[in-house]
């Protein structure tokens, strides 16, 4: 056996409560190496003859896997809500051995050594108490959302009165530049609404709309006010409950890392130094403050910001009065206007200290909030069930583009990659993904395929049979192109003879299909099935088997499918699956 | 290369700030695997043409070894506070890769792959910013205390005034039952106090000292009174400044988990059932409750107990009420009496939530507070900077007693099981360990040597000169034995004609070694040396450096050292290292 291949990690992925009385376990071995793994668990205090005694075996499921590692999988039950578990080993070499808290000894029962000495049944690993309170929570309502993303200037212009000055014409420029606006506002997307609950959508995530100078507004001027060039108060209130009234959840984008240059607070530590009463509101090295920079990227600011952007000065979170502050804003528009999630902007590089208390505050208004954290990479420390619910599944997105769009990953290392991803967090976390194909920040999905639409809509077929929750970017229902900021911010395309009319009669059954089959898509359990250029997953839930699969290839694949089985296609015909076609089939056992 | 035994995890002991402004970064790989590995880091956003630039190339340390592992240390530092960070592998047969948070890649640079695509420089971890708040804290004090745990009903009897009705003769017995009382109390430590001093102690550990029925007063009536057969507050009072005007710390047992069956608030439920004020302070399955056992495991209880003992019902700490009145309890010892530190019982079976609203109460109160658990097993969940600042350490124990006492594993086991647990946490968590032989939960280190006092010698030494910091038990300094509960709790040894004071000068010698070397032991680095039977281990900084090497066999071995050097040895003559024997040794540069 690889030993040193094996991992398990009491709390956290690897050992967790799914619900109140279910714990999910994982273990991570070498691939192709082990034949077997049973769990051995029971009351760490059940004890006779001063031997402890184990309750239960349970042999684990093989689970995913990846280019490297083979992960395996059990469910646990204890009826004092306590457990010891360890695990009985077999390799396919026939080896025996016992891996718990202590590392490898051999193969143990209830008689052997294990027992013995002064750790005794301490040699298992523990789930001490199943704590409901520290348990990761998953609001129900976030399985069922399709998210529409709207850059609140690009989307509509339903008030012109409003509008900055010098602002463009809709759609006067293929190109918009960084600094251009063209108006767009709260009363377009009021205006535009049943646009989205025709397309299907329950959940808006809007970029900033609070006071700030820029067209993106990621650089806030005012907390506790809406930009005026977006509107009133009024304005959103009308947009929030207009929304919830078509069953649409709203989710702001919460900019706490930095705050803008312009805001007061910025400019009283500008105009009074270290006398501020703002001073250690920011991450000040040296008096008086430099605000010229020499170059894009000058290391002689005497202050820390966002990136080397002058203008974004950072927020010192660790001063109390910032969090009092952060967590009057992040409660006042859950108050008052009743918002039922946010997006946190730069999230990790904020500290753990306020995101707990961030936590603490917005879940006490509301227990069903969600909290979605912009971080691209790996993000298990805001994960645990009491900092965020889910993060922007970029990295999830890069290797669906690597495969279908750029061609530069082979399936087995599309599989591989996406396995890994979803090992990475417990089975509810990936339940809260927020699974996107592109963004604000990211090139329009359609210019990464080089505008070839059948790939584009494998990608989003492939995203929504995921686990996780899947995204739209504005103007993605009607095809629209652009490159990185700022050309993935064109104006939407609201002109009809513009608009790709195939690609939202798509994205509508995609919706339609999500919601349909809703139950197997957020629990069903997962399997691959990879045969030269053709990608197959399996989706598995108490007798319901959704089997899609992709021709990402140049070449013709025939299928052998129960043509009454398919439930969604393209580019499928007579059994012959084309290239960049799909099929969606659907199995159930009362059929 | 072995790829699936190499493992890292950003934001855990595998990544995390030693200091406000460094950074100590391990890997694990499989044991004689790996030539090379070279941390590639630099700010995030340094980006230079849409390429993202790295800063620092940093050659890992090859670090401390298991059975199957071997780890690898870096240290970095960021001119702004983040930091992308990766590493270039070069396994023994030749193969080159790049492990980042992506997985493994082939070798790049500046000019490659990894730089290009969606995820761009998100393929290397990060840590996104030093955020001292989140930073693990080593309170210095703990650093320099050698700890005394006293169990007070049996440590003196300083008032037999205050002595519960039956109370025994001092030293009636020679192996007391579990419900004796011998009358120790709050003025019998007083007494006492310049004993501990001249041992050398200067922290005091207490078993439990709040109002309680039975002798060791883990079933609390009343955390808020001193026992009356302990003393009064005013005793307390006395103890602890009297403590502190001789340097030593006070650390008090706090039992959280349950609440013993006579207290009010339990009384109040079994008077008031459903309608108790306090019904929801427990874990109460149904109505009535039932309070008779049918037999010492009895499962068809109806609520939550510690163990299967129905005297010691469980608090329900998820409840805001029952945190108040414990954080409460837990800020008046501090803020009335000044104690130092509190012990944690039981503590992996209370919620994480619980434990941080703790730690920021009593660390509120006083910043180098410091907090102990008691966790038999890998605690890592609870040490993470915001729960607990070290463990009671009996996994390291129970590895130390298999090496010298049991003769059970072999020395490289030994060095294995003592490398695995280092390795589980930080650095400075390392540091704040609490290192023990024995305990009023475990059976005297001289029982368990079968009374053999060079064995003993060689596990204080060995314990004494390891990190974390050192504990003995009361009575250990005049080589007490008892074997498990309760005859681990027999009356202190006072008559000087039995005691031990050749062993009470071995004591006194190795607190004072520890004292004198203190800077090597807290911050020096480990490596180890197995020859045969004789194990050895080097603890070095800035040109100092402690040699420690234990026989523990029945062998006679050679040893060829500088006697001018040698500041600590047992059964060592002409080069003759004898059987139980061991040395210590300081090498400095200055020499």
């Amino acid at each position: 056996m690889n030993l040193s291949a094996i991992y398990h990690r009491p709390e956290s992925e690897y050992a967790y409560l799914y619900t109140a009385s279910e714990m999910r376990v994982r273990v991570r071995t070498a691939l192709d190496d082990i034949a077997k793994i049973v769990v051995v668990s029971g009351d760490p205090y059940d004890m006779l003859n001063g031997v402890w005694q184990k309750e239960a075996d349970v042999e684990m499921t093989r689970g995913l896997a990846t280019e490297t590692h083979q992960y395996w999988e059990a469910k646990l039950y204890a009826p004092h809500n306590r457990l010891n578990y360890g695990f009985n080993i077999t390799g396919l070499d026939g080896e025996e051995l016992f891996y718990g808290d202590q590392g490898f000894e051999p193969l143990i029962d209830e008689e052997s050594d294990a027992n013995d000495g002064l750790m005794g049944s301490n040699a298992y690993f523990k789930m001490p108490y199943f704590q409901e309170i520290d348990r990761f929570k998953a609001p129900e309502w976030v399985k069922e959302t399709i998210w529409y993303q709207i850059f609140p200037e690009r989307f509509a212009n339903g008030d012109p009165s409003n509008d900055n000055e010098g602002t463009l014409p809709w759609n006067s420029d293929d190109h918009p530049t960084r600094e251009a606006f063209y108006g767009g506002d709260l009363r377009g997307v009021i205006d535009h609404l049943d646009h989205l609950v025709d397309l299907g959508i329950n959940g808006i995530y809007f970029n900033p709309i609070f006071e700030a100078p820029t067209n993106h507004k990621y650089d806030t001027r005012n907390y506790l006010e809406i930009d005026p060039h977006f509107g009133t108060k009024a304005d959103f209130k009308e947009l929030v409950d207009k929304a919830h009234a078509r069953g649409i959840k709203v989710m702001l984008d919460a900019v706490f890392n930095h705050i803008g240059d312009e805001s007061p607070e910025w400019l009283d530590v500008l105009e009074n130094g270290e006398q501020s009463k703002y001073a250690e509101w920011f991450h000040i090295h040296s008096w008086p403050i430099t605000t010229t920079p020499k170059s894009e990227y000058d290391d002689d600011s005497n202050y820390e910001t966002f990136a080397f952007t002058r203008h974004m000065p950072k927020l010192n979170t660790a001063n109390p009065e910032v969090q009092d502050y952060l967590l009057d804003i992040s409660t006042y528009w859950i108050r008052e206007f009743g918002i039922d999630a946010w997006r946190i902007d730069v999230a990790n590089e904020v500290d753990h200290h306020f995101w707990k208390r961030f936590y603490q505050a917005v879940t006490a208004l509301d227990p069903d909030f969600y909290i979605l954290g912009e971080i691209w990479t790996s993000a298990q420390p805001w994960l645990n069930g009491d900092e965020f619910n889910g993060v922007m599944n970029y990295a999830f997105t890069a290797s669906i583009i690597d495969y279908f769009a750029n061609r530069k990953i082979s399936a087995d290392k599309l599989v591989s990659n996406l396995n890994a991803q979803l090992m990475l967090n417990r089975d509810q976390t990936n339940q809260m993904m927020y699974n996107l194909l592109d963004s604000h920040d990211a090139p329009r999905v359609l210019s990464l395929a080089n505008g070839d639409k059948d790939i584009v809509k494998q990608m989003y077929a492939f995203m929504f049979l995921q686990q996780g929750t899947p995204d739209i970017y504005y103007g993605s229902e009607y095809a629209m192109t652009g490159e990185n900021d700022p050309d993935n911010r064109k104006p939407m395309e609201w002109r009809p003879e513009k608009q790709d009319h195939d690609m939202y009669a798509f994205m509508k059954a995609l919706i339609q299909l999500r919601k349909d089959q809703l139950a197997v898509l957020v629990d069903g359990d997962l399997s691959w099935h990879v045969e030269g250029d053709l990608v197959s997953f399996t989706r598995s839930l108490s007798g319901t088997r959704l089997i899609a699969t992709f021709n990402a290839s140049e070449a013709i694949y025939e299928v052998t499918i129960d043509e009454g089985q398919v439930i969604f296609a393209n580019h499928l015909s007579d059994g012959i699956l084309e290239p960049k076609g799909f099929v969606v089939i659907l199995e159930s056992e009362a059929v």
